[in-house]
C-alpha cells in the first residue's frame, strides 16, 4: 500500500487501515510462534518479566495481564536501567524474559535481554524485525509480521504485538480461544468501519490541549497507548490513568473543561469503570466512552475479553490521526522524534 | 506539631518539615522490621511482586528497583485488577508479595493481598497503620511509623515508605549501608534547608499549566511522585517520564514553552540523564535540574545512591506546596480527593 505522496498522516492512515490484514496474516502464518510456545510450555516459568519502551511497553503491559490471568504465574515489567545503569545481575533461573520491540534495535533492550539470558532466563524477542540486534541476542524470536511501518506513530506493529503476545501466553497456557481468533480480523475491520464517528469527534477536540484517558484491567494498556498516540501526533498533554489510580490523586486536575476519554467496553473492565465514570460525571465531566454503541463503538462479537485490546485501540488511532490533521500536524513525522529510538 | 489553623497547606508544610524526625524515628525503632527481614531471608523468594496505588505505587516502584539491583531476583508491580476484576489465582509459591499503602484500607489492595497469601506467596504489608484491614490480611507487617498524616497530599508517609522498603529489601540481601542510614536524617534536614530555592522558583511557574518531570533509574520514582504532587496540589497537567521513554514518543509534546524538571543528582542515574538533558536543550528547553548545586540542590554526602530518592523528593514537595499556595489552592484538601481512597 502506498499512500498519496506527501499528504500529512498518509502513512499512519494507510497503516491503520492495514490492521485487519496484518492480524489475519499473523494468524495464518504462525508456525514460528507455535515452536516458541512449545519451548515455553516445557520450561514452565515461575515468573514472566517483560522489557520494552514506548508503544511496545503498552503491549508488554497487556502481556503481563495475560500472564497473571491466563498463565497464572507472577509477572511484571522490568526496568532496563537496573541492568544498563546499575549493572544488576539478578538470578533469573525459571524466569521467562520477553522483550517487545518493533525495531529490535534499542541498545538498552538488547543489553537487558543479553544479560537476562546470561542470568539464567529463557529469553524471547517479540519484534517486527527478525534480523535485528534484539533477535540476535534472544534465544527465541516471535516475528509479529506487521510489514514495514513508515509512520513514526506505531499502529499496525502495536496490534500485531498484542496478538503475538496473546498467541504466546495463551498458547503456553493451552488456553487459546480459536473462535475468537478466527473472528478477530473481521471485528477489526468492523470497528474501523464504525470509527467514522471518531473523525466527527475530532472537530470537537480541535482546541483542547489537555486530555485524560482512563480505563481498567485489560483496557488500561489501551488508555496508555491512546494517550501516547495523542502526545506523539497532536503534541497534546494526554494523561493515561488506571481508573483506580485516577481516584488516588490525579482526579484533582480534572474539571469540566478537561476532556476525558474512558475505555469502557461492556464487560468486566467496563463494569469496573462504572464508579469512575460516575465520579467523573459528578465533577461535571462528560467522558467520551470507547466501547459502548453511543460512544466510539468497538466490535467485540464472539471475541473473548482478553482480545478486546486488539480492537479497542483502533478508533483511538483514527481519532489521533484526524486530530493531528485538523491541527495541521503530520503524524507520520512528529517533531523531535525518529522512527527508531536509541536509548541506553 | 499543629499548624496554624486554617492556613492553606499548613499541614503539608508541617508534615514536609517533620520528615528528618520521622526518618530518624524509623531508624531508631525498627525492631519490627528486623523480624520481617529474617523471615524474608529464610524464605529466599525467587520473585518479589509489589501492589500499591497513588504515592505508595511510586514507593513500590522504588522497591522494585531495589529488589532487581540489590536483592538480585525478578521483580515487578502487579495489577490488582487481575485479581479483583478478572479473578486471577496465579501460583505464587516462592513469591514475596509486598503491598504498600499508607492507610491500609483500599479494598482492591486488601483483596489482592488476601488472594496472594491464599496462592502461596509470603505476604508483607508496608503501611502507616498496623491496625488496618491490610495489616490484618498480610502475614507480616512493616509499620512505617510516620505518625498521623493530615494533608491529602502524602509527604512524610512517602519517604517513610521508601526507607522502610530499603530496610526490608537491602536488609534481606544482607546489604544495609549503615553509614548511609546514620547520615540520612541530617541529609534530609540539610536538603530541606537548601530548598528555599524551590520557594523562589515557584514564582517562575506561577502561570504554567503543564509540566514534564523526567529522571532515570532510582530517580524515576521521584519524577513520578513529583508529578503526582503537582497534579494533586496545583491541578497541573504534570507528566512523569523515564528519560528513556521520553525519547520514545512523548518528546513531541515538549517545546520551549513547556517547563521540564529533570532529576539528575550527579551519579549513575544523573549520568544516564545527560543525553536526555542535551536533547531537551536542543529543543530550546531550559530544564530545571534537581540534584546539582546550580539547580535545586540535594544533600547526598556520605549516602549511597540507592537512598537518594529519600532526599530528592523533598525540594519537589516544597515546590508543589508553594506553587499551590501561589495559586490560592489548598494542598491539604485538594478538590475531588479524600485522604483515604477506596478502589475495588
Amino acid at each position: 500500500m502506498t499512500p498519496a505522496a506527501g499528504r500529512p498522516g498518509a502513512w499512519m492512515a494507510a497503516e491503520t487501515a492495514e490492521q485487519p490484514a496484518v492480524l489475519a496474516g499473523l494468524l495464518s502464518g504462525r508456525v514460528g510462534i507455535d515452536e516458541v510456545v512449545q519451548t515455553v510450555r516445557a520450561y514452565r516459568p515461575h515468573t514472566v518479566m517483560f522489557a520494552a519502551r514506548g508503544s511496545s511497553d503498552n503491549a508488554a503491559l497487556y502481556g503481563s495481564y495475560l500472564v497473571q490471568t491466563i498463565l497464572g504465574v507472577a509477572s511484571g515489567l522490568c526496568s532496563p536501567s537496573t541492568t544498563t545503569v546499575y549493572g544488576a545481575r539478578p538470578d533469573l533461573h525459571g524466569v521467562l524474559f520477553v522483550t517487545v520491540s518493533q525495531s529490535g534495535t534499542s541498545p538498552d533492550l538488547v543489553e537487558s535481554t543479553r544479560v537476562a539470558e546470561e542470568c539464567g532466563a529463557l529469553t524471547v524477542a517479540v519484534t517486527n524485525d527478525p534480523t535485528s540486534a534484539l533477535a540476535e541476542v534472544a534465544a527465541h524470536v516471535v516475528d509479529v509480521h506487521a510489514g514495514v511501518e513508515h509512520a513514526v506513530a506505531a499502529t499496525k506493529s502495536y496490534t500485531a504485538e498484542l496478538l503475538a503476545l496473546y498467541l504466546l501466553v495463551a498458547g503456553a497456557a493451552g488456553r487459546l480461544d480459536r473462535e475468537s481468533l478466527a473472528a478477530l480480523p473481521d471485528a477489526a475491520a468492523g470497528t474501523l468501519d464504525a470509527s467514522v464517528a471518531a473523525e466527527a469527534l475530532a472537530a470537537k477536540y480541535r482546541t483542547v490541549d489537555r486530555v485524560v484517558v482512563t480505563a481498567r484491567g485489560y483496557s488500561y494498556p489501551t488508555a496508555r497507548e491512546a494517550a501516547l498516540k495523542l502526545m506523539e501526533t497532536c503534541y497534546l498533554s494526554a494523561h493515561p490513568f488506571s481508573g483506580a489510580d485516577l481516584l488516588h490523586g490525579p482526579l484533582a486536575m480534572v474539571d469540566a473543561d478537561v476532556p476525558v476519554i474512558a475505555v469502557a467496553t461492556p464487560g468486566r473492565s467496563g463494569r469496573a469503570m462504572e464508579p469512575v465514570v460516575e465520579r467523573l460525571r459528578g465533577l461535571g465531566c462528560d467522558p467520551l466512552l470507547v466501547g459502548p454503541a453511543d460512544g466510539l463503538p468497538v466490535v467485540t462479537d464472539g471475541i473473548v475479553e482478553e482480545l478486546w485490546p486488539v480492537v479497542e485501540i483502533l478508533p483511538l488511532q483514527r481519532l489521533a490521526r484526524r486530530m493531528a490533521a485538523d491541527r495541521g500536524l503530520d503524524p507520520d513525522h512528529p517533531r523531535g522524534l525518529r522512527k527508531i529510538t536509541q536509548t541506553r
